[in-house]
């Protein structure tokens, strides 16, 4: 393997202490337009396995940088947790037949308590075991291994969900720090029926410890049920 | 799997605000022999499977009582990701018939650079490929899978390796948040001789960010061999 990657970064704003949620949604459609793109652009370099897209909000959230930004990443390998991840997925299918997300989303829809938001492409969500106390994912709805599939369309729509679910975080929780992350199949992969892509929020309210790093179980002390009802609660 | 565990806290010193390292000998002394006696004695209740021993120092550490302390944590389960941990040791063990912490151990001494002390029992090192900055490894130079195979002779000698390694962090580093964890083998495997104790010392100097979340993949902004000296010097 070559020591070779790419690193860009995103400017979310023309103004230097805007923050993400307070934009217009044209700029935010902007800045969701701009990943596709570069994303689009990035998957075409040989070298590159994995595009890995993500923001980092608020010290607690390790950002570097005041000014409203994002990071794109691609690298020279599939790094091992997210093989692990894939693996899963694959292993689920085998067994079934089906996405394993797919599946998730439509019992999250029946089971209704999880949901934060439901929209006709998107569905917002706080997973069954979140690791952290109102981790939230973005999901569409239809099956798509990669990000790079997103349409022109359905980027601007992801962008109004994506805007509004961090404004509530902004508003409710009184601007915590946060990382999303983007997870997508490895370019090798953007064809599988086996892995959905998916934007996850991890606020940063809590700090793991040295039971989390010697066990790699996390601690939650709250309910996914109840965070996901002060979320979805206009 | 029943909801069973063991959670116990081992109190560092009867003075409210003292540092670990600022205390006597003889009390750190007593604090491993806790950690000893209490491995001991939960490692015969059938129901738990690992034992995690940790200390977590300081707001960034994610510490939640300011009088020192340390915590005691017995699971039902072996987590995933102690498993994998596990399985590449013995992967490592079946091609070449040797515990890999050991072999490490030698080629470390050997190349000297990312050692911060050498003691006749235990060796504390930084490894190669650190996580964090100042990322340190106090490892029994004696082969044994398991914590619960220590001696009391030699718990003495360990106490007193930690207390050094600590001071350092504090008077140098201007006492750091930090975690520290004992790895050791699932009580199942603990005769095994592919796996190996070892105290990890976690700074938090700086702190992981999507990046990390998203791909598993740690940046460190420093070396070990510079940092190693840095500790190892008086």
């Amino acid at each position: 393997m070559d020591g070779v990657g790419i690193h860009e970064v995103v400017i979310g704003s023309p103004i230097h202490n805007q923050l993400f949620p307070l934009n217009e949604d044209k700029q935010v459609e902007e800045v969701l337009l701009a990943y596709r793109e570069r994303y689009l652009a990035l998957r075409e370099d040989p070298r590159i396995k994995l595009i890995i897209i993500f923001k980092n909000h608020g010290e607690a959230a390790g950002t570097s940088l005041e000014h409203t930004h994002s990071q794109i990443v691609g690298t020279a390998v599939v790094p091992s947790n997210i093989r692990k991840k894939l693996d899963e997925a694959a292993r689920y299918y085998d067994d079934h037949g089906r996405c394993v997300y797919c599946d998730s989303i439509q019992e999250e829809l029946h089971f209704k308590k999880r949901i934060v938001m439901d929209t006709e492409r998107f569905v917002v969500l706080q997973p069954f075991a979140s690791r952290v106390p109102f981790e939230t994912w973005i999901i569409p709805k239809e099956h798509q291994a990669s990000f790079g599939s997103i349409s022109v369309e359905d980027s601007k729509r992801f962008a109004k969900v994506l805007k509004e679910t961090l404004f509530r975080f902004y508003s409710k929780l009184n601007d915590p720090a946060y990382n999303f992350v983007i997870h997508t199949s490895p370019i090798k992969d953007e064809g599988e029926d086996y892995y959905h892509w998916h934007l996850q929020i991890i606020p940063r309210l809590t700090t793991t410890a040295g039971f989390e790093m010697g066990s790699g179980i996390y601690i939650n002390v709250s309910f996914p049920e109840e965070t996901a009802q002060f979320l979805r609660e206009g």
